[in-house]
């Protein structure tokens, strides 16, 4: 291959599984970790889906994003009661057995012996993982996760999920790196900024410029980002935003 | 039709658009909103996905969810700037074309005048409505959604997101509603409660029954949670829950 031909950047998709993010009863709070650190890894997150706890809903949708993507991250349904049937349900899409692991239900015992838990065999059913899969750490509770093919599956705590994806990071592969630079404007709505911002994007066709509008303590706010994995490029579109702010009609300060 | 079979319950997905939902940059605040108020109505929230600002991706995905749900509610994209595509895209999957619509024109004319606001050619752009669309208000900003088919598109604004889908509200179909009750226990895992829980659920298969773990204030917290559209068969579970509460090792108040 051509050494200055970048190799494409990996792609991910996000599978949010549990009926509580679709009733309203809990706001999903991983989403955003997740985007946060696919693409300080150079990640291309593509898309995200939430889903119940509902077998073949989750194999259908592991199945179509694990195929559409390089890799695929799960997360809730792999605990210890008979609603968590993620561990069963990505084993079926990919076709492998779910049998009991002994370095998962080692760690299980260890972080129960610490601090004088029982153990019985619920706690063990979170040892059950897929032949031939990985395991990812769990620092905050012990149960572990499991990488399967292009498949993590992490727990549905965020703190659990920071904690393992913090865990796998390393073991990602990498992309280029995607930046990000912002301008803020207050006091101007959308429509002010629109046209300038336009020509700005036509000029630089390859750099993905948004604006995300607001109220602050009661006055508008716009934020421009931009964000490119061109980073020479990006440090060029900063100052071309900070000139177009610079041109806009005065605002309050 | 047999007076005694419900009919079936409406069906809903619910679509995210906006690349800063990928990039870790913006927090979602609206599907937990929807999720609520479409639980209240009686609709069955099925799936969400979340897409990037991407023509043909949006396209691809209305198409998708809109052919297998009654209903799909889009957010986010129809402002004025360059990146507001999701008007032109859900109209280029439902096939027809957009035009400038008198009445949202009018809209935007009149909040223009009472607040001091020049009008222009962007301002317009959020004028522009699908041929046969009826407008969803927007009490906040004045830039209308729009209903088209069974799609309804609103902004991504989170305030403007629950103005509009209050607005819309007393329109939407009705189904039974799904009630919900709960109860907590603190200082036991889910390994504790997993056997009674499994028992109770297998008693019940219609009710949903799900287990949600989670840390207050460094206790454990598990919060064991019914769902159903059997009002009478919840109140059961909620005593048969309640029961099971009472019969755990005891709990440290």
């Amino acid at each position: 291959m051509d050494p200055d031909t970048p190799a494409p950047a990996p792609t991910a998709a996000v599978l949010l599984i549990g009926n509580e993010l679709l009733s309203g009863r809990t706001q999903d709070a991983n989403l955003q970790y997740i985007g946060t650190r696919l693409a300080e890894r150079g990640i291309r997150l593509k898309q995200a889906r939430v889903v119940a706890d509902d077998r073949d809903v989750i194999v259908a949708a592991v199945n179509e994003l694990r195929a559409a993507h390089d890799l695929l991250f799960t997360t809730g349904g792999i605990g210890p009661t008979h609603d968590d049937i993620t561990t069963d349900s990505v084993a079926a899409a990919i076709g492998v057995e779910v049998r009991p692991n002994a370095l998962a239900r080692e760690r299980l015992e260890a972080y129960a012996s610490r601090r004088g838990y029982p153990l019985n065999e619920d706690t063990l059913r979170m040892a059950r993982i897929p032949v031939g899969a990985a395991l990812i750490d769990n620092p905050v509770s012990a149960a572990p996760g499991f990488w399967l093919a292009n498949v993590l599956v992490m727990a549905g705590v965020p703190s659990i999920v920071r904690g393992m994806l913090d865990g796998v990071y390393d073991a990602l592969p990498v992309g280029t790196p995607v930046g990000s630079v912002s301008v803020v404007v207050f006091d101007l709505g959308e429509s002010a900024i629109a046209a300038p911002l336009r020509a700005l994007q036509a000029r630089f066709p390859g750099i993905d410029i948004g604006s995300y509008p607001g109220r602050v303590d009661g006055r508008l706010r716009v934020e421009l980002v931009a964000r490119s994995d061109d980073l020479e490029r990006l440090a060029l579109v900063e100052r071309e935003l900070q000139a177009l702010v610079d041109a806009l009609p005065a605002q309050r300060r």
